[in-house]
């Protein structure tokens, strides 16, 4: 267990010196047992109408809310959940994300992987730690739930008594999100019919549930015919307004949940100075903007130093894909005036969708802060995660080296545990792709074979992943793809251009890589990351784009899974693992 | 078992000479056992993009049809269907509609009822023998699957080298539905909201899953601007043409698995002879138009003794309820002649909607075919049910005898058979509804309560249900009901007006009233039905207008549970029975 010690004083230059400086706070185990919780909730899962962008259509809520509570808790807690499916016909689970489940696996809420979908009617009872204080959230893991609205935010504070190793006066917490009009039923069917229906762009990105697609809260935004939102301020797509008071500092817990969009954000007059990634402690640095993908959280912290007789735009805009999608609106408010009068100075504008090097600028000045933890010299395996975009039988899919995964109908979290044979693919998937393959050009053979094996990782050793990017079946086109390791945190431990070599290994960070449990491949590159697999239990790494998982994109981890005690049975109460249960196949 | 000897030649006056007689055959177990078949189905259920009346939807179908495949079997066949649910995140079963299951209730295919719903991924094999010639269709049973587009014909013909009681020289198969381009998680959704979100009346209505909601094949439709369908013929809305040879005698199966619509049939210029309802033989009638309620499945034969030198429009209109949906067209065309000659005659106009002198004439009109068997002279028990609209919570419902029914998770077939005390009520709802209450107004007290205890019903006791209609919500509004019993057919003794009286028994009609699965009850109006309960199961008996059972209109009948052998585990396998298998709470 490391200790840091004032290690902000050595902060980047661009740090900003209103931070407080908080020492000699162990980082990894933050956990004031003593004083820990039960914090027991009661979620009904139901699907209701809801105008989340003003046009009402049908959103999945919990108990009549959109998003979901948000879960506030201290480290150490244990959460209950008892979530009760009210939906009509559909199976549901609910995933924590960037919770690791240290020892819970059965409570990471991904279906096929660590449990059975909880049926209509039926209650199942998610118990876990939070063990780490940070910017969560949590959504739906089954078919596009997801996008159905199946989300909300979960807060882990540090115990309390204890503080932040930076100060703030108050906070806000966004969550944003990316919205379409078209059912998630619907666009299901799309992406699996031939020839593809594509998504498409979002109609409307939305912050805390809330975005406006039939009206702008700008008088003149850009060249669009929308009128000006005239809000009561009670509607459910009235934005949620920042109230400050000058001079204090804010942190603002930022989260992406989107299906599609990669974002950017940004503050009229306030730099940020980013604090936290997924959970973990970052060098402090300042921006003008901030890039966040799907799967991502950050903390920032604004000094209301401004002329406080203004308000000012928060935009959030989209990055990486041509946008069709105008940006997300609210209002940093100062309190002393009212909200509703009109900043005097335009929203910042979206860095171009395509300016890499403005994303990677970002991405790549992300450090953990002194003191954390730091990854093992060298690693005991690698694997080279190759993502391709292929056909198989004329639908549109993507893979990992060749393999485009399918949802196997039993859990693994079972299926290994028992070491049934007939559930998934019991040959392992590929560790690595063919040297010669041209990563720069549409794959020359773009046919792919569908699978659901997994990468056995034997326990307490570490893992590096290195994904490379490809290009994609239409000519010079290659996308973002943000990757999410379940029940773990990884090391980032760099990035480049073009294919990996061997040579690249040399340039790896080893000093102070963030540790994060999302990290973004660029187009045309690579990202390397390293863990300690020290989490028995099936884990997925995929892609955190919804409809690109749908299509293939992701990888099942099986880690010493004979090592976990405890599966509740009624997590595991389908597939062959019932039948197994179940022994005989009649009834006398 | 009865028989029944050239019983035609008795036939009521309206009966059409050119019946073929049938004599000295079997009725009730017509079974060429050593002929039997076993005909393997393998099924995949999904969704897909499919036009049903020519707007593109998504529709629930099978193995890529809509509407699914017509299974065409034998009596004394055994059916197997190895049902794959290929849906995203729905579990799904399919329910075939007038078989009886005797000895395979938990192959009703009723989720909550007789086995838990089959999960995204899973396999399921429904086995039961098709035990009785008829007419019959298959649908989905869960949530508003049905609505969704699962459903499809089952044609059960004579044991091969047997006959039917009547000839004809060829046969057409016309499935009716009605079709909105709302989907149906949208409407189940309105369904619970509050204020309700009535799914309004259908866009198009259906023949074969075929139906044209923006194009007519009438050049001028009523004061429509509809323009005329361009077809070539092999588009999903192209109506199915009636091919016929002049002076022949043709049968046509007709089913009506619609939502909500009930309809009137009519061929212009040919009159129908009925000739099997429910898959039971009456005594043949002839109508100019026919009655069919959701549910409910005639034969007619026809003689193509009209000028073949024309073509005459088939129609199928809307009754009971204000209609806003276009009749459903088709051609029925001699084959010398184009069909794509348009009738000279219009199309048959349905009778007024409320015209329910029309409609009780129709229902009236049906016996059994002499020789059929006969109900026992008296009844071990009586249940009145009297069907009310109501509000829960403010939530509207309907309630019989003030209890509107919900869908437990565990299938009753489990929990009643291992007598597990925490699943459903255990107290029986009410047998009757007090003498007082006034049918003719709109309930005094509108509010319900939910409930989902069963009618305990003795083995071999001879039952009889009196449906008791009532003024719904609204002032001056009762509506029709068409009902529905699972595992049973019953004998339909009557029908009166307004409230039934003991008296009323005087004038029941033992000596040869039909055998049916579905019966009406009229506005304002009674039905006295009997059977014998000598199927060991648990069945629904429930208005077959899918959004009025959604909205708690059904109540469940247990039945001699502890006979019942052979279920398949994994038809349980969920709930407090899954529950049960499993015996431990935690794995080790």
């Amino acid at each position: 267990m490391s200790t840091f010690s004032c290690s902000l004083a050595k902060s980047r230059p661009r740090m900003v010196l209103f931070l407080t400086l908080w020492c000699s706070v162990t980082l990894s185990m933050m956990v004031g047992w003593s004083e820990a919780k039960a914090r027991h909730l009661k979620w009904d899962v139901e699907y209701m109408y809801w105008s989340p962008d003003c046009e009402e259509r049908v959103v999945m809520g919990i108990n009549g809310q959109f998003p979901g509570p948000t879960i506030r808790a201290h480290v150490g807690d244990i959460i209950h959940v008892d979530l009760t499916n009210k939906l009509g016909t559909e199976g549901v689970v609910i995933h924590w994300h960037g919770i690791r489940q240290l020892g819970t696996p059965w409570a990471d809420g991904t279906a096929s992987i660590s449990q059975c979908p909880i049926n209509p009617g039926q209650t199942f009872t998610y118990r876990f730690v939070v063990d780490k204080a940070g910017t969560y959230f949590y959504h739906g893991h089954y078919g596009m739930q997801r996008s159905a609205g199946l989300y909300g935010s979960l807060i882990v504070d540090v115990p309390e008594g204890e503080h932040e190793p930076f100060h703030y006066d108050g906070e806000f917490n966004l969550l944003f999100s990316d919205w379409w009009h078209q059912s998630v039923h619907e666009q299901e069917v799309g992406l699996h019919s031939k020839p593809l229906r594509w998504i498409g762009e979002p109609q409307t990105l939305l912050m805390n549930g809330r975005g406006q697609y039939n009206c702008s809260l700008l008088p003149n935004f850009g060249n669009s015919s929308s009128t000006q939102c005239k809000f009561k301020g009670n509607e459910q797509c009235a934005p949620q307004v920042l109230r400050v008071l000058p001079n204090k500092t804010y942190r603002l817990r930022l989260a992406s949940t989107t299906a599609l969009a990669s974002l950017n954000i940004a503050i009229g007059k306030h730099k940020m100075i980013v604090v936290e990634a997924d959970g973990n402690y970052v060098q402090p640095f300042a921006v003008e903007d901030l890039d966040i993908y799907s799967g991502e959280s950050y903390s920032v912290v604004i000094k209301t130093d401004q002329n406080p007789n203004q308000n000012y735009w928060i935009s959030v805009g989209v990055r990486g894909r041509q946008p069709k999608t105008p940006p997300a609106l609210t209002i940093l408010n100062y309190k002393k005036i009212p909200s509703s009068k009109l900043p005097s100075i335009s929203p910042p504008i979206t860095p171009a969708w395509n300016d890499y090097n403005h994303s990677k600028s970002f991405t790549k000045s992300i450090f953990s802060l002194m003191g954390s933890p730091t990854p093992p010299a060298s690693y005991d395996r690698r694997l080279l995660f190759l993502n391709t975009q292929n056909r198989i039988d004329g639908y549109i899919k993507w893979s990992i080296n060749n393999v485009s995964f399918v949802f196997p109908p039993t859990p693994y979290l079972g299926s290994v545990k028992f070491g049934l044979k007939n559930v998934f693919d019991q040959s392992s998937p590929p560790e690595d792709f063919p040297a010669s393959y041209d990563i720069m050009s549409p794959p020359a053979n773009p046919n792919s074979n569908t699978g659901n094996g997994v990468y056995k990782i034997d326990y307490n050793t570490t893992v590096d992943i290195i994904l490379q990017n490809a290009n994609a079946l239409a000519a010079n086109t290659s996308e973002i793809h943000p990757w999410h390791l379940h029940g773990h945190d990884f090391w980032v431990l760099g990035y480049g251009e073009g294919k990996f070599t061997k040579g690249d290994e040399a340039n790896f960070n080893l000093k102070n890589p963030p540790l994060r449990n999302t990290v973004v491949i660029f187009p045309y590159g690579w990202t390397a990351l390293r863990f300690v697999a020290d989490n028995p239990g099936a884990w997925p790494f995929h892609c955190h784009i919804e409809p690109h998982l749908h299509m293939g994109m992701g990888v099942v981890l099986s880690l010493a899974v004979d090592k976990v005690k405890g599966i509740p049975t009624d997590a595991l109460a389908c597939g062959h693992t019932a039948d197994m249960f179940l022994k005989k196949k009649y009834l006398p």
